[in-house]
């Protein structure tokens, strides 16, 4: 049935493959492996759509990663059980396969997509460290009726990459997770011993990243300030209860011990090597544009962005948060407090970007926790 | 100067290196990568002995990642200038090149085996990511006098994959080292509460390994045992300062107070989704083997492997040290304790390892740490 490649053919198409493994070798990001590898599919085989499903094995499901094509969107949800449907079964069976009349499959569980119609499919598991981890499947050539053993020898070859590129860039992205799930789960052990800041770090991280947002960072600076802000208040594991937990003001000498908490916060940060850019973000979260703040007075330029994001979040939450010998401040209490004390305590353009924020009904910690999911999928990515 | 290669030898050639792109885009372990990648560089190139050097940016130089062939092992610790000798030119440069007179080359620095005569030298560059990560040299054909053209030619093509996986693992090794230098300095901030501990996490982490070593668990369980017993007292976060710094015994009350950090620190690490293996070494490792200990009473089979570990090592630490109202025992006292509450308090297999080591002489910090030190180094390697 297939017909015979000359060795000529054999050499552009090996060529195309080792410049297509070396492209999805070439980065760790999820995202941009499953985009890159689509496309290439696509171009490969001349198909309509394409998609690639990978392996929840927990749940046993396959669940979309990425789809293209027309209806894209209405598909990202989609999950279904590991032995159901066509990918199913080439998931369970881990051989690929070319189905030229879909409807006539007792496998079919019908159009999943409206106004779209699936002619012929082309099936192939991805296999990585001799586990099928997802699969990938291509619908509808664009200029033949169904596809062909071409096309399936081809899409077998271009499986071997693409699978070990996906497992790869799992493989990073759950240690990134596991990372950032065990600072967080410490961090905020950490703050539990202050009675009054119940979720104190949490609010401080959501706002901050709103800040960081608004005022434009990159992703990779974004992802400091979070981290920086889940890390800012660690110090205060070396203040003593009966000063965390003074039901009322404390006196000079209490707050001295207080204010360690940031230089102690940059201590613990600074024995991690990695982590040597957060230390701004932890030691300076209280430093004020004039020079009055601590541990250190710095001022203007010396006072780095991400303490200055830091700050105005930090301050937002202590002046909304009831006290024992205080209430907290309504939020346009406590966002007129900031457009005052713009310039001397906060910077100017960290509380312009409050401002807008806060205009648009925006800064509160349902917001907050929304762009902090959709950051943590992005951060995934690279 | 090369030869016309004809189609058939290409499509060879190529299926050659697509299977090898595959093997090394199917691990990141380091290790594996570099050890694989010197095999079949040697095997295509037919070379006597073959090295990869990582460049170390910070530094700016290039040290050894993997060396094979006659003399390897004394170079590995040799680190040469980014801009010195062959190699650091053509790091520097990234352009692959052939030395056929190795002594006429005023980039020669001479031999730096015993025993070993370079004759003929290829030397190509790792690129990854547009920078030059590495550099893989070929030391001596073993079937003719110095490296021709083809030779070169393959090596560049070779080097694409390679470059990848090596950077890839690298990543991979750097984002494992964040993760557990992470946890090892807010678990030890999380200590430092305690006044009377001083080190204590360290210690009972090198003691755990120690053990887990002697019973000879597989890699995977002995990090686990390593990040349990690193975690294994961070619930102490929850208890009270004036129970911590207490200068005498505990009276009956407080020690109910200061039992609840198992729980609390198993509460604290079940937040942590893929830290759930570790559950039972945080929560269990004051369990007793006669059922006697807490929080759960457990005994026998209900104590897993990990707590009976950390237990050991807990307790080994605890009587060694000493508190302000007892001193610690000598290390043989605490031994012989152990060898007398095997089987009630402890499991009778850690307590035997335990002996084998405490009698080989080698319980202690120092063995601990040079064993942590070659297991951080192994665990780099997944």
């Amino acid at each position: 049935m297939s017909k015979q490649l000359t060795s000529e053919q054999k050499v552009d198409e090996y060529e195309t493959l080792l410049e297509i493994g070396l492209e999805l070798a070439g980065t760790l990001d999820l995202h941009q492996v499953l985009t890159l590898a689509l496309e290439k599919a696509e171009e490969f085989c001349h198909a309509e759509s394409s998609s690639i499903w990978e392996v929840d094995e927990e749940h046993r499901e396959l669940f979309f990663r990425l789809v293209r094509g027309k209806g894209a969107v209405e598909l990202e949800a989609l999950r279904i059980p590991l032995d159901q449907g066509i990918v199913g079964s080439v998931a369970s069976s881990g051989v690929a396969e070319i189905v030229h009349d879909v409807k006539a499959d007792p496998r079919w569980t019908g159009e999943p997509r409206e106004g779209f119609e699936t002619r012929s499919i082309l099936t192939v598991p991805l296999i990585a460290r001799g586990k099928v981890v997802g699969v990938l499947q291509l619908l509808n050539p664009t200029d033949r009726d169904g596809f062909a053993e071409d096309d399936l020898r081809r899409m077998r070859l271009f499986a071997g990459p693409l699978a070990h590129a996906l497992a790869n860039a799992r493989l990073y992205a759950q240690q990134k997770d596991l990372f950032l799930d065990t600072v967080t789960a410490l961090a905020e052990a950490i703050e539990k011993r202050d009675p009054y800041t119940g979720g104190h770090v949490h609010r401080v991280v959501a706002y901050s990243v709103l800040l960081g947002m608004e005022i434009g960072l990159e992703r990779d600076e974004l992802e400091s300030v979070r981290l920086a802000a889940t890390l800012h208040d660690v110090g205060k594991i070396g203040v003593p209860d009966r000063i965390l937990g003074k039901p009322g003001r404390l006196d000079d000498e209490e707050f001295r011990v207080m204010q360690r908490h940031a230089a102690d916060g940059a201590e613990i940060v600074s024995n991690i090597r990695s982590l040597r850019h957060l230390l701004p973000g932890v030691r300076s979260h209280h430093e004020r544009m004039d020079g009055g703040g601590y541990p250190d007075g710095l001022s203007g330029d010396a006072l780095q962005r991400t303490p200055r994001i830091i700050g105005v979040a930090d301050t937002y939450d202590a002046m909304t948060t009831d006290r024992p010998y205080r209430q907290g401040l309504s939020a346009d209490q406590a966002a007129a407090e900031i457009e005052r004390c713009s310039g001397s305590q906060f910077c100017p353009d960290v509380a312009a970007a409050f401002r807008r924020i806060y205009l648009r009904g925006e800064f509160d910690l349902a917001h907050g926790e929304a762009l902090l999911e959709s950051l943590s999928e992005q951060l995934q990515r690279e």
